[in-house]
């Protein structure tokens, strides 16, 4: 099939612009006139020190980080970030407060209580997770290390609408499925992570943006390449980072700039979400998950509420070019991803590929 | 510059065969009709799993690795491994024996000596690390641990041409810049570790062979990321892999294949470096580092003496195409580092700009 012909709503690693695919397939054999791929450059090279540094500084500027708060390019993903956050964020005994709103924000609370005491200050199993908290259902503690949230949740296809007020607790989130989709208050936040591969660059690439003034004070039992004081101390280069990753991100962000940046992303999302949604609620066979106020523009998720036929649909518009609308395995249904990357007319042809499976089904 | 007019000895990450980035650039739009780049593949489909399993696969056969064995497609580089090493295979207060015959096994030694005991078994200061020590001279505890070395030590440019003797002391090896350039018994191993980006793939992916029998022994305080076990349930896919650098990794092994796999990689690396050394000797300029048993075929190391004249000579050689010459930023002098993918003609070009620069100046 020709890429024209496929619609790829994976949940991760997901779609990357065109554009990007095309400059990186151009440059691969000799990046500018260096006779090298960025794949083989020393990472302490000059050609390649420019295209770190240029990145971090565009990463900036579309994010609009303050100076008080050093970019990151890590590994590991977000799992390794579950565990960094305890180990340098928190003492043995100490308690933090993590709101349990999806599978991996559980899943981080689990491993933080490894390291100390986790107060589950809202846990959304009994909603199926299709429920955000509102500010007065979180029960937060104004002793708590931390506060850690998850900011859109991947699963269930639910995002929070708000930064909750912690009343000076440091805040970290996990934005992996949404960070660059719209713009952030950074100042409000002692750490917020996400790996690349929903909106940013190829797996492998986990960036972290952090308060410098919260660090520095890691476990003695931390491994050093989990302390981010050593991370900030060598610019992300304790290691050879993962370089050419790092070079797709910097592309995805100059094409992030043509689109209007986040801003634009952000109503670009809202559109295309939309697109969905609005047939979703006029559905007589597919039902959204995700209650109506918590819907992220990320993940729409729906089902018809039989196994049998979502499977059949899933198959159908595989048949149409439409990869990867199985739920997840742990939920089941489908869903659609719909991240920076992807185009309006992804929205548009699910839409009308539903429709045509439900007019041979109701 | 063409690709053509220039040699890359970058000591990692290094250059790659042109076949495979070749390849890449005419998959990087589009995999094989699947419509989508690797770099977007869900790392659950089926397309993308193929993929996985075959370069497991081709990894497994490449090197002969004993179904004792697991090879996991890790993060974090060596670095990783140093803590990873101590907190799986140790208990506080154990002991535990490292060959000090470089710069990384210094810092991996470091790094274990924060979790248990560590007996430097053999230090390789006291001879600027030019020496690799032999079976009498090596210090082992045979209750130790473990035994851990380098097994090529890319700074000063020096391998080990033996795997030592320990009694059954089971034995961790970091690989990195020679893995996969020579034919290995991996049984007699408890542990073999390699970041991808010397002989094998763009940097963000690390390789670990690991004793099955040894493994799910890790202490409390492991983040759960960094258990062997933990990876070898669940596949490497405890979350997602560096899923590009892998499929990258499968390209190389498909081209390791058809230069006669180790075996042939390693007649050819022999012949290749002899080509510098044989000229480093007779030289009146350049003086070789390395004691002539402990040499490198990886990693050629020399130097005139005169900073002023190295740094000229860098100099000189960067003009000609001939890239990173410069030695590491610890030790000075000069490194050409000669992995898998560098062509006969990179050493032969070398050692005739040598020549023309010698010329000038004795």
């Amino acid at each position: 099939m020709n890429r024209e012909e496929v619609f790829n709503y994976a949940a991760g690693p997901s779609v990357l612009p065109v554009p990007v695919l095309e400059t990186a397939a151009s440059e691969l054999l000799n990046y500018r006139g260096t006779g090298m791929s960025v794949m083989e450059m020393s990472h302490r090279s000059k050609v390649y020190l420019d295209i770190f540094n240029e990145t971090k500084q565009k990463f900036r500027d579309a994010l609009g980080v303050p100076e008080s708060h050093e970019i990151l390019f890590l590994q590991g993903g977000g799992s390794l970030q579950f565990s960094m956050i305890p180990l340098n964020f928190s003492a043995p005994g100490d308690s933090v407060d993590y709101a349990v709103t999806g599978r991996f924000a559980g899943i981080a609370a689990d491993e933080a209580e490894r390291y100390c005491t986790v107060r589950r200050v809202y846990d959304g199993a009994s909603t199926n997770f299709a429920h955000i908290p509102t500010q007065e259902e979180l029960d937060l503690d104004p002793r708590a290390k931390y506060f850690y949230y998850c900011s859109n949740n991947t699963v269930m296809g639910t995002s929070w609408k708000y930064v909750p007020d912690t009343h000076g607790v440091h805040i970290c989130c996990d934005m992996s499925s949404e960070i660059l989709s719209h713009p952030v208050d950074v100042a409000k936040f002692g750490l917020i992570f996400a790996g690349a591969q929903k909106n940013m660059a190829p797996a492998g690439l986990t960036m972290v943006i952090v308060d410098r003034a919260l660090c520095g004070y890691e476990r003695d039992i931390t491994p050093l390449m989990l302390s981010y004081q050593r991370q900030i101390n060598k610019d992300s280069m304790y290691n050879t980072p993962p370089c050419y990753n790092i070079y797709i991100l910097g592309l995805v962000l100059d094409w992030l700039k043509t689109m209007g940046g986040v801003t634009g992303m952000e109503k670009f999302k809202h559109e295309r979400a939309a697109i969905v949604y609005n047939y979703l609620d006029e559905s007589k066979l597919f039902k959204p998950c995700a209650e109506v106020e918590s819907r992220s523009d990320m993940n729409v998720t729906f089902r018809t509420g039989d196994k049998a036929l979502d499977a059949e649909f899933a198959a159908f518009a595989q048949e149409r070019g439409l990869l990867n609308l199985k739920g997840h395995r742990s939920v089941g249904g489908m869903r659609a991803s719909l991240y920076n990357a992807m185009p309006m007319e992804g929205a548009v042809k699910l839409v009308e590929v539903m429709k045509e499976f439900e007019a041979s089904h109701v």
